[in-house]
This record gives C-alpha cells, sequence and structure tokens, in this order.
C-alpha cells in the first residue's frame, strides 16, 4: 500500500477518525474556506487521496463534522414522551446541545465556520438588534418589550433562513398566506402573549 | 483634488452611491471572501483611498450593502396599526420584503454572501431536514407532520442563531429555562396546535 510505503497511516477506521478531527480542527481555527484536503492531510499525517477516498471533497468533510459535530442521538431522546409536552422538550435538548461543554463549543464552531468573515456576526448581530428589534420594541405595549421583539426576530430570522437560504422543503412551497397563518400567531404571542 | 488629477470620479454623494453599487454586485458575484477594496474602486472607477473614506473597510461595505438591501422603512409600515394584529403583518412584511422582485433578490443575495461555499447551503438543508425535521415527522400524531417538524425546526435554528451565533441581547443572557418557557410553547403549536 501507497500509504505503508511513505510511512503514512493506512486506510482504518482510526485513520478516517483522525482524518475528521484533523478536518474539524481545521474548519474550526482556519475556517471554511482556508481549509484544503492537503492540508487536513498533512495534519493527519496521510495521503490526499485517502482523504479523498473517505470524504469524496472538502463539502463532503465539512458534511461529516457537521454530523459529527451535532449528536442527533441526544436530541432524539427528547421524541420519547408525550406529544403534549414535547415542544418544551425539544426546546430544552436543543438549548443543552448547543450549551453543553462537551458538545457546545465544537457545533457553535462548525456551524459557525460556514460564515466568511467573523465580522459577518458582529454586523448581523448590530442590524438585527438595532433595525429590526429597537424599533420594534418601541411598538410593544406590555413588559419586557426588548425581550419579546428580539424573541420574533429571532422567529422571523429562523423562517427566512430556512425558506430562502437553505430552501428547506416543505417550507420553501408554502405560500405567503400559509406562513403568515403558520408563524403569525408565534411571533404574536412573542410580541403580546404571555411569556411564563 | 487627487480624483480629478486622475480623471477618478470625485467624492460625491453620487459616488459614494456608485461604491456601494459595485460593492453589492461584488458581494453578490464574488461573495464576501473574495471581495477587495482595490476591486470595488477599479469597479467603480475611484480611488481605492475614497471607498475607505465613505466606508473605513470592506466590513463597512458589508454593513452598508446589508442595511441597503433590507429596506427597513418597509418593515417599519407594519408597525403601525392594532398591536393585537402586529405578528401577522410584520410576518407578512417580512417575508414581502424578502420575495418582493425589487427587494428580495438583493437581499438573499447579500445575506448568502456571507456563507463561505453555495454548498454550504445544502449541506444545512440536507442536515435540518434528514437529521432533525425527518425524525420529528415521524414522531407527529397529527395532519402535515413533515410541515409541522419543519417550522419547529426553523424557529428552534432560529433561536440558536440569534443566541449563539449572533450572541444578540438580551437573548443571549436568557437562562435556558426562559428560553424553554418563552420559546417552547411556540415550538409546541407547530407540533400539535392549529396551524389554521
Amino acid at each position: 500500500m501507497e500509504s505503508s510505503k511513505t510511512g503514512r497511516r493506512p486506510g482504518t477506521p482510526q485513520t478516517k477518525e483522525a482524518i475528521l478531527d484533523a478536518a474539524i480542527a481545521s474548519f474550526v481555527e482556519s475556517g471554511y474556506a482556508a481549509t484544503t484536503i492537503r492540508g487536513v492531510a498533512r495534519a493527519a499525517d496521510v495521503d490526499p487521496a485517502l482523504v479523498m477516498h473517505f470524504f469524496g471533497s472538502k463539502d463532503g468533510l465539512f458534511d461529516a463534522a457537521l454530523r459529527g459535530a451535532m449528536p442527533v442521538r441526544e436530541l432524539a431522546v427528547a421524541l420519547s414522551g408525550d406529544v403534549s409536552s414535547l415542544g418544551a422538550r425539544l426546546t430544552r435538548r436543543y438549548l443543552e446541545v448547543w450549551e453543553s461543554p462537551e458538545t457546545g463549543p465544537r457545533i457553535r464552531a462548525i456551524v459557525g465556520s460556514i460564515a466568511s468573515t467573523p465580522a459577518a456576526a458582529q454586523i448581523m448581530r448590530d442590524f438585527m438588534s438595532g433595525e429590526l428589534a429597537t424599533p420594534l420594541a418601541k411598538s410593544l405595549p406590555g413588559d419586557q418589550p426588548e425581550r419579546r421583539a428580539i424573541l420574533a426576530a429571532a422567529q422571523l430570522m429562523g423562517m427566512a433562513f430556512a425558506r430562502y437560504l437553505l430552501a428547506v422543503e416543505p417550507m420553501a412551497s408554502m405560500t405567503t398566506d400559509e406562513l403568515v397563518i403558520s408563524v403569525g400567531p408565534s411571533v404574536q404571542r412573542y410580541l403580546t402573549g404571555d411569556l411564563g
């Protein structure tokens, strides 16, 4: 085998894991754009062809990194139990996955590495807060207007990302009216309803 | 003036607008990472120093592009009127801004240009659909389980982006319990409630 001849690691499952670890480290430290198959191979001490063999492309590596970072099984735990309290269980589990010291930092880093610049987050934050949430808060009559406004803005942003940027189905194919009827009451609840 | 001497455009408001237009075109066509002050200056036929004078940095250009693309005044229209129907008005207005032939394509392109790769959207879409929404839909008893699951997933994603990636306040400082109480009922409504 070529990998033995060169003294590099052979293509075992352990090697695949080592490649993925190197890829995750590179995505997190250098971002998606600066990560290369060659650099990942060097960091994992394998031939670039082996990286291609296991993952097919840089996107394949990113896909595997994302799946590895997000512990779907942890989320699935929330699915068992009474469906009438599934919303609270799922929300809590989802928050825990993003916040746990074991899984949280890696998830945040991997998802964040998609952004081509760290400044993007700050610009988006200033925009969401200054241009959307602050004017909205001023028009709210009840308690905690800032919190209400940002919860509503986060819901609208999630809807727009899923529908327009990810174009995920069946959300991308819903009509505007269907979305207003489906999402509008959630936004209304944030703005004027009982938030506990 | 240097700009007159070189035959380039002087620093008028029209020039500022021309620079911004060139920047938007570059962000949309080449992405954030490949956009440079020098390239924008060349496209707008001005000195790079003038770009810096007006916008300070590439991030300043991006910030201006984002603010220019998102017609905040259009959203503000939704704020006037009865607050009890603000949720529906705001949701509709927000969708219209993303969908209108005048504003939609530019907003989607500008926000999308933050992603360092077009493949990122596809990977995130497959993940959101395959790993999150599909298993969730299988555990739902009611009608339209796929639609319910993706609406819930979009809400959770919006919450996570605002809290963890953008770290926008006051959402970033809320406790997990507060978020479960605030967001959980919206998720529950998508999963088992009346969606109209």
